[in-house]
């Protein structure tokens, strides 16, 4: 495991804990520290280096969860050392960077896993499966709406590369991953109507996006970063034979009701609460692709394309016009 | 139209109004001033006695919506007068007079309706055809929920016959309309939780019964007077292939969500809201019994098995015992 | 009742038998048949004329329900008879056409509403009442779900005006009802996908909107001609404290579990299994306009704005970008 | 951890992998291979007998889930002992032997906590919650349906001391739990419906129960040892101020409509997949019970009224009458 901060040290204790067929000898981070407290509390390695750690005999495959501005170069040393790679979203910020990370991998031949976690949530996944197996007929419209419950850090957002890169991404690659179809088009809308600051750290809280997709469909995504209700993840493909929709879980089931109504219970927070049972599956696939040499589940074309909406997206709304991915190269 | 309380002035709107295939020319009520207003609202005549109503030419079935100590004697005359007969429940509060009623119905050979509206709802019917269809394999145990938001006026609880042959009455109707079979066995509870003076008045207002059905099945009916949240219905059977059960319909589809969590709309209020599409379809099924000569969808036997269910009920009650059907006669 | 095509009829048989304080004593089709049939099964007069009708005295206000190109006349003519006036949506395809008749309501000072009952579907009013009352806080995004079970005639469509001023028009409607905010910009995208006839009749059958609002917020719509599934229409405002949103109510509460899941009931299959109290609602606000004389819930001004959004969409999409809604005039 | 069983197995890795706070040492059970097998799984000792594991200085606390008949030796054991302890249900078949075991654990003083997880799911304890914080005023009825997805094998059903001891049991707790009341009166009705194998070795496969409440209440239990749509878990409560209720959750969010209607996810498929968390909430409890020296949530007296009203539905199903838990002793 490279990186210990939030995510790296979730999917450290998943990998130690519960993740079958995987466990997590040693952790790194640029943060002695960090590393220190999560080898300790899981009774693991923490190594000095980051190449330490790529090239230690007992490392199979190297998780690469460090900050984005670090992945690539991570990348490539691990792709040098012939380790498969499971690497966090987005790859980079900068597409010509994605490529040489990228080409490094297709040199090495190694396994490649982009952490594209919502894929692998039981309910989107269902949501995939019904449309691939034609039970929706052709795709005409999908809806995805992804808020988050509360904004990060302004400290965050400076080096976030700008909402479409870094949360909207997940929604392009459900878009792709739902219908099958790659985007052709971007049309993008921001507004601040969260918190001024980050319009001062020139980002966009609130968004709506529309993909047209190669095969006709259209994608309507919408994002912000404050759900005061909670963790806000829906996903929904309208075709010519019917629809199929995620919706949200609920932290309970149960119900009251007196002379005013219906009280129903809470979405859940945030990704730890809504996202757990992805993670586990998700390393469950990136086990099985290395144990059985099938293809990757999210390899790397599913690491570039949303990049490159994301980039799409960021034109788009500065030049307030649907911008083709073929201009974003 | 013989009765212009409530449910007689609700049934003659509808049939005005709303129910294809039927007209109401003429109403009677015993207090004159009822049938009168009744009449002037409707642009209908009022009679002068039930009688007269019954024997006019453009009277071509009598609707019996008078008081339940009223029904038997009404029934024996429209049977003499060969009119096709709809009779809200209960027949009559003693089983010899819903004997002598009957009798005179199958003497004249008229069609006869039983006023339980409740199979024509389009969520129970659902519910009864999923089972017919044997959807749910042989039936094991249904479960039945029916609570009014509010008591009726102690007035009217002294002389209801009892919360079993008043109100339990619709529930034993729909144990054997769901499941098909009739019914062996009655064990009885009930209890004054909403209001003294209801127990002060020889009844209850929470009654909880447990039927043994013919086929083995079992139902639990729960009862009360006071649901402050509005009027529960629900019906439930489990059997073994599955389970088909009908829900509370919601006044609207809106849900609000913030910080602590959803609000959902209230039920309905109470019968005039819940189930007026019953009653249309209920005298839609009447209508089209005259028209086609078919079977009457609520007979005779229907009108009496439930009477015979709320006096074993009273009797369970009052010996703490589970009371066989054979019992009562 | 000015027209007595479908949506004439069904307004005929509302004020008739249902809608309380209202009746209609007559009415006229240019189809003399049309009239004829109408008014015989709900024993109504059918007149010669429009103008006889509007001139009769016993015809307190006249409802214009007739094909959308003879609109602007039948307003400009009740005006001038002094007669309140509810009109169906669209008032006219033609922007100039509509001012001239809101002009001729004006000088008469009649009262006027116009036919956008989803204004008045129980749900989708409680959206705008939460949102008005404060309950979401200032509002960031509107999801607008809007899907017919089956396109219409290509006949239809050839004289509909296309899609954005038919169909989408109760969307654009929507959008001001639950925001209580104007609308400044549209991007529509139109795409062909359920019949290529469709398109060559120069239309499109599924589309995706998105407008920007004047405070900020923005709503995005989508339509489809064709939803196999039932007549899919959702509203959902999302705001800086929470979300409300209204949904699509079932055809029964019955749902069905065996082993391989479960099963649940269809949506409404359209309009009139919809929304029938939305249409009742409405009249009962139409009366209760002339009788209290208050101002009009859907006054001239809802009239024009939803037409100039149409116009704007149908610009955005033949050009390819936003379009200002001040560039259409 | 005393047994290795399913549920031992169960509890040893939620306390090695996921429980905070805990750990398990070392694992007994009478099979050697069934202690060896977990251990090596978990890396955790095998103790060679039940004693030995009780007297381990690193043991602070036994948890006994062995077969039924050997929990009171066991309790009886660990009190002398000294060590906290927690026993899955029920603590025996026999009165005498509870009361022998609890007075053992009284005479010891040590802390003492019974496995009823379901008092530990999150939509359960709301339930309990609010009902506690009177937001449904005072109880009037309680519906509690329980059934499993399939029978467990013959052999086991020969040993499990009956339906009502060995299932409803979980209920009997619940219904004390949500109410806080003790029961007064039981009434049980047993059937065989499911499999004639089960009747044959003297027990029932389906069974409905009615409870009185000391407080007035009345609880009905439906239970099957066979629901082919999953394992079906619902507590409600309805009191005078409204009601509250748990309802199952779905195995995803994901709904699929077509032209026939929606289709929902599964039911989770039996305990396991169900009751996860309230198995590590009851972990996290029972450490916190002996971390802040607090009484138990589920102490001696919960331990025994269950067996109780046990003992008395099958005294009342036998007897075909109510029984008074005085009855019992």
């Amino acid at each position: 495991m490279l990186g210990c901060g939030r995510i790296g040290r979730m999917h450290a204790e998943l990998l130690t804990l519960r993740a079958p067929g995987a466990t997590c000898p040693v952790v790194y981070d640029v943060l002695g520290e960090a590393a220190s407290a999560v080898a300790a509390e899981l009774g693991l390695d923490a190594a000095a280096s980051a190449q330490e750690l790529i090239e230690r005999d007992d490392v199979d495959a190297v998780a690469i969860c460090t900050s984005t501005d670090t992945h690539v170069d991570l990348i490539v040393a691990a792709a040098r050392a012939g380790k498969p790679i499971f690497c966090e979203k987005p790859l980079s910020l900068n597409l010509a960077e994605v490529d040489r990370g990228l080409e490094a991998v297709a040199a090495a031949g190694v396994p490649f896993m982009v952490g594209f976690n919502r894929r692998f949530d039981p309910s989107h996944r269902e949501v995939r499966d019904r449309v691939a197996a034609g039970d929706v007929g052709d795709v005409h419209v999908v809806r995805i709406t992804s808020r988050d419950p509360a904004p990060p850090p302004l400290t965050y957002i400076a080096v976030s590369g700008g909402i479409f890169c870094d949360m909207t991404i997940h929604d392009f690659d459900m878009a792709r991953y739902v219908t099958g179809s790659e985007v052709l088009e971007v049309y993008a809308k921001g507004a601040v109507l969260v918190d001024p600051a980050i319009g001062e750290a020139g980002d966009f809280d609130t968004t709506v996006i529309v993909l047209t997709h190669a095969n006709g469909a259209m994608t309507v995504i919408d994002n912000s970063r404050q759900a005061v209700y909670g963790y806000d993840q829906r996903v929904e493909v309208f075709g010519s034979q019917g629809i199929v929709s995620s919706d949200n879980p609920l932290v309970t089931t149960t119900t009251v009701r007196d002379g005013r109504g219906g009280r129903v219970a809470a979405l859940p927070y945030f990704f730890l609460e809504r996202y757990t049972q992805s993670y586990l599956s998700e390393w469950e696939a990136f086990v099985g692709m290395l144990r059985d040499g099938t293809p990757s589940p999210v390899g790397p074309a599913d690491g570039r394309a949303p990049l490159v909406l994301g980039l799409a997206a960021g034109r788009s709304v500065a030049e307030r016009r649907p911008v083709s991915v073929e201009e974003i190269t």
